[in-house]
């Protein structure tokens, strides 16, 4: 893997960069769609390729460990070829959804004793155990094995688990330098910065992490419930440590607005369930704000469902179609809102990158947060 | 509308036709995919015309009426305008849906008071409210409101029952004859035939029904539960008696077998929920036999679905993948299963027509028959 800064902000630590992997390049700054279980939600392969024009997707490894399972991605030869998808892939390390989804958890040094949330069955995720699972599942990206810590969290708590999410790196580390991509192409591993919200934690955290050298660093442990503020003062100060020659992701964030103001605090990859999640609820991004299509003023509203929008979905079908798909729970209403948000947010980043090129970036971003702001 | 008779196979009844309507020329034999409530659950119009190749998809009035209404359709300009569907459509009448989905119903000489599935709210259909709705939801051909008899049904019920239905019949054609279409173009009304399972009640409502004179004739109250054998005699029967030059439409039916069965018994059009409800439990209909996708034995097939199958779904996708999707309850599983049905349906109903003119049709339909049935 490589990364190759190509443009930076005049006014702001936005970067526009290339990511190359062995399947593919990825254009930075990127959003991720969410693969949960190896599927985009409602959205077909060809869709995320063709209409959304998704560069990376990531999958989680807590979902696909326990359905297919590690022995039948191994058997497809790996979860690119499993789904159909040939461009670049990432996969957490399962931690977090071990900690929001699982029955029960248990937390020791070791790793992490947990349930599963489908039949309640109970597995043993290490650090080693995460590295061994990935190189099955065989994204291009792989994450270390953390402890996410909630909002609000207890200092001392958020001091003592930033400590062994450390010591957990080292294994990661050992566990992935020891082992071989399965399937003849290159995975990197990503550390991840945890800390919570406190400021000397952060710092120490992405310290650490800066030392083991790593292809790509991530932060974590934020957008888990902690005022937006928070969440920007902490990625900014995590970012000015955090080498400027790798790419920066920070996980699980965010809204539109979230999205370009941290770009300008220097993050280069973003995830969130919240384009997909939110489609299912309705809830459609657009240049010029939120829409919610089950209110009752789009139910006698024809017009295309984003006039400005290029994609298909959006010109074909009509406010007042989808609002009566979405209203009666129709598939279909998923599928096109899917679409919408998703091709929005991918959107949002390009002209992110053309902006930061132009070096026009920081007034578009001011512009922009506005309108995004707005509710429709 | 116009039906056009291009060739009659040597040694059965069945027949190849052109049903020329205002938004296009439906190919006979035919089958429509059914799209309840102005969606075929899971899939685009555009996978619809591109993918699966449909000529004409089928609306419910019942549900239609009851979401989104008959206003905001006819603020849309039709149905075909608010889904953004410009091929044939077809409606029925409402009556199956209220005998079989509502909370509850009276039906006398009037109509029938029913009750509504989603909110429990009263409403009264009547022959003279069923044209009234099918003329604000617009589609081609739209059906007679009738009441549809359940199997077993008792022989003086099914005769009391056939007769209101011939009174509502000449209700129906009054309200429709002293109406016009709403949009432009033209809508045909087809009667019903029903009787239940007594020949006797058949010949007399199919001879009623010839009466009429209409553009296009259907069969009901087949494919409610009764032996498959009695469904090829009532339908042979009835079939003997409707005009031979018109279009005969055999309601509700049914599996690939029953349509290849009936299309040699003189039926040219059908509908049925069967391929894209058993897709969304993972029934596969293909040209060797149906497959369970949920099986053990397909955990670990990576070939594609259908390797006969020249839809890209059936390519990009694995039976592993697709299995997987379904047992963890993905939407994509519903939508890949759903468009890999309705295209095997759609494409046994093109193969039907070229072996019609061909002159080949009833050998080919004895070897289907036989693969058809069998279990993979």
């Amino acid at each position: 893997m490589h990364f190759e800064l190509i443009s930076h902000d005049k006014s702001s630590k936005a970067r526009a960069g290339l990511l190359h992997t062995d399947h593919g390049v990825i254009e930075t700054p990127i959003f991720m769609p969410v693969g949960t279980g190896g599927s985009v939600k409602g959205v077909h392969q060809k869709e995320l390729s063709e209409d959304i024009h998704a560069q990376i997707i990531l999958g989680n490894t807590y979902h696909l460990f326990l359905r297919p399972g590690t022995e039948i991605i191994e058997k497809a030869g790996g979860l690119h070829k499993f789904i159909s998808w040939d461009r670049p892939m990432l996969t957490d390390s399962g931690g977090y959804q071990v900690y929001s989804l699982s029955g029960s958890r248990k937390i020791n040094e070791e790793g992490v004793k947990f349930q599963s949330h489908i039949d309640g069955s109970y597995h043993f995720f290490t650090p080693e155990r995460a590295i061994e699972i990935q190189r099955s599942i065989g994204a291009d990206i792989i994450m270390a094995f953390d402890e996410c810590t909630p909002y609000p969290c207890d200092y001392n708590y958020a001091k003592k688990s930033m400590q062994m999410t450390h010591r957990w790196l080292h294994r990661c580390f050992e566990a992935f330098n020891a082992t071989e991509s399965k399937y003849g192409y290159n995975q990197s591993l990503f550390p991840i910065v945890q800390g919570s919200t406190y400021k000397d934690l952060r710092t120490e955290s992405a310290e650490t992490i800066a030392s083991f050298g790593a292809e790509g660093n991530a932060i974590g442990g934020l957008s888990v419930g902690e005022p937006e503020d928070e969440l920007y003062e902490m990625t900014e100060h995590v970012c000015a440590i955090l080498p400027s020659d790798k790419p920066r992701y920070l996980m699980g964030v965010g809204t539109p607005k979230n999205l370009l103001e941290c770009i300008a605090l220097g993050i280069d990859m973003f995830d969130c369930v919240m384009p997909s999640r939110n489609a299912r609820h309705g809830m459609l991004f657009t240049e010029n704000g939120t829409i919610n299509i089950k209110n009752e003023k789009w139910a006698t509203d024809f017009s295309p469902i984003d006039s400005e929008s290029p994609v298909w979905v959006d010109q074909v079908y009509s406010k007042a179609y989808l609002r009566h798909l979405i209203k009666t729970g129709e598939n279909l209403g998923i599928q096109i809102a899917t679409i919408h948000n998703l091709s929005f947010y991918l959107r949002l980043m390009k002209e992110a990158r053309e902006k930061i090129k132009l070096g026009e970036f920081s007034p578009w971003k001011e512009k922009m947060v506005k309108q995004l702001s707005q509710r429709l």
